[in-house]
């Protein structure tokens, strides 16, 4: 296995995701599944690898073995990391639609009801059609999510990985809190927060750590761009930790010299935004009441200010662009399913 | 300038830059184009974020102003860092395509010809369908690449802030070689190269850097992930420092202790491939005869090897998933269009 990479989880871990998958699947009455999403190849299989900006797939079939199509220069990561015995990869210069249509045609599908992501990113419109046209006596039916709402309440090993991506998350935090001060550039802070990071054990994390300082605060999702930190600055720190491709983030605010009023007074409402939706959170209550929740808090303590965003999002596997799951599932208002035990969220009450 | 983040190019650059998509946009017969890729808003506008895994467009039209849709935690990047004056932002909860609907109304193009790109990840089939059905008098065409084949060929002000973030790459690799030893993580060594590079002034590059140990070096796209260096190992590197969203790439393989024979014979294939190209590149030259060359040398010199892969590809602009516009330009079978003066390529002639 060592030697191999191997799985990240023993093999029954997976055989149970499949099982429920294909239960989905004859809910949905699909015989097989084209899946393209990394995070959700990542999930049923072990593949993983950051070259998926060129076309990748996985076709899981209800009655036989699952097969993947993909760059020839990324097969070497199904038959390492996964444990998926067929494979059709494609040269450079090939068409990925047409090979991943003449292996469905290999492996008996071509006349099957075939679902596919309507909603993956990385499921081009182009290549849908391409699909479609080689496949002229398929049925096409979308299966938006089918993975996705299996993946948003994770296992008690997924939440072991999770745990690891924490300490790793913590330890970034608390360089970059650290590593603040008069005179110290963005980067100086950003290098800190993935020294601390990488060493206790972080995988590459599927967005950058944010680092934002001053002025640059108030800038959405921005992060290091050389700034100086200043006296009286306040640096906004956010920052995910990876193991196995399992994220934990976490955000902070810190200050530079003392603490003005306004600030203080933002951070107290803040807690206190946190502390009633850390204490609503429970099995059964649906996500959109977090949301109620902590934007009663903020409007009665800051009643000048808003939450620009949702409240909190679902975490778990991570690819770029994105570390969270908050497609899934958020705390935000329309996101009515309930809450379960095992399902892990990013918190981010602010003002 | 300064203290709202400012532009990255003066404004004139910009302006030549729509110039000459008004002349695209005109040659395909488009009364406007929406465009989603984070690439084409940065290129046209200066607009950044890591964001973009929430809906983003860009409208330019022929004969009025361009204007942006983007979720509302994202508009402070529009005012702060573009030259756009029109933005009509939506909530979290809000139904995006709905939105920009509604803008493309407002601003009296709910009956033009409009370019929308069909090959973009960032706008999904289930977002153009909405889309599409929100505006049901308007006329939609295909405009992809319309931006790409301009991005393809580098002004000398974009050239400066790739020679910029070259330097870092390069500080970057050397730090990465220098932490390659006995007994040292894979971990440590990307923790090097990301201190270094972000100290020369790195921001965050689009993909992270590459980083594999001995058999992990096999894999496709492998980076960090614990393993320890052993003697004998060889250590694969592949580092882009990013400045102003401008990427350089560079790609290098490390050998602990003695260099194995049939190691030192392929890299002196590769040096003689790498030199062939390098003297092959110039303008009127089709992209696909340099990957010929490269091809035929290591044919030659490695008769049991092969190039697994494409010879090189474009690079400048880059966001998540990739730091390359190989789907632009790749020095590959099959792309012919002919070099010109101030295109930029990573070039990786491999065995």
């Amino acid at each position: 296995m060592q030697k191999t990479g191997g799985l990240v989880f023993p093999l029954a871990e997976y055989e149970g995701r499949i099982k429920k998958l294909c239960a989905a699947m004859d809910a949905r009455g699909m015989d097989a599944v084209i899946l393209t999403m990394p995070h959700d190849l990542f999930y049923l299989t072990g593949y993983q690898t950051p070259g998926y900006y060129w076309f990748q797939a996985l076709v899981v079939p209800r009655e036989s073995e699952p097969f993947m199509v993909t760059r020839l220069l990324e097969a070497s990561n199904i038959s390492a990391r996964t444990w998926i015995k067929r494979s059709r990869p494609y040269h450079d210069s090939d068409n990925p639609p047409q090979v991943l249509a003449d292996a469905i045609a290999e492996f008996e599908l071509a006349g099957a009801r075939l679902g596919y992501d309507r909603d993956a990113y990385f499921f081009r419109v182009f290549e849908q059609e391409a699909l479609k046209a080689a496949l002229p006596n398929a049925r096409f039916v979308n299966c938006s999510g089918i993975v996705e709402q299996l993946r948003v309440v994770k296992s008690d090993a997924e939440i072991a990985k999770m745990e690891q991506a924490a300490r790793a998350t913590e330890a970034g935090m608390r360089a970059g809190v650290e590593a603040v001060a008069v005179g110290v550039s963005e980067n100086e802070i950003a290098a800190a927060i993935y020294d601390a990071m990488l060493r206790a054990g972080s995988e590459w994390p599927a967005m950058a750590p944010f680092v934002a300082t001053g002025w640059r605060g108030a800038l959405g999702h921005a992060t290091w761009e050389r700034r100086i930190v200043e006296r009286q600055d306040y640096v906004f720190l956010e920052v995910a930790g990876c193991y196995n491709r399992y994220h934990a983030a976490m955000m902070r605010t810190v200050t530079v010299g003392d603490t003005p009023k306004p600030i203080a007074d933002g951070e107290k409402v803040c807690l206190e935004a946190m502390e009633a939706t850390m204490a609503a959170i429970r099995p059964g209550v649906p996500a959109s009441r977090i949301d109620e929740i902590a934007r009663r808090v903020i409007a009665q303590g800051a009643p000048d200010s808003h939450q620009a965003s949702r409240t909190g999002y679902s975490i778990g596997i991570g690819f770029p662009p994105d570390w969270g799951e908050g497609h899934i599932l958020s705390m935000v208002r329309g996101h009515d399913r309930p809450l379960e035990r095992n399902m892990t969220f990013h918190l981010i009450p602010w003002v």
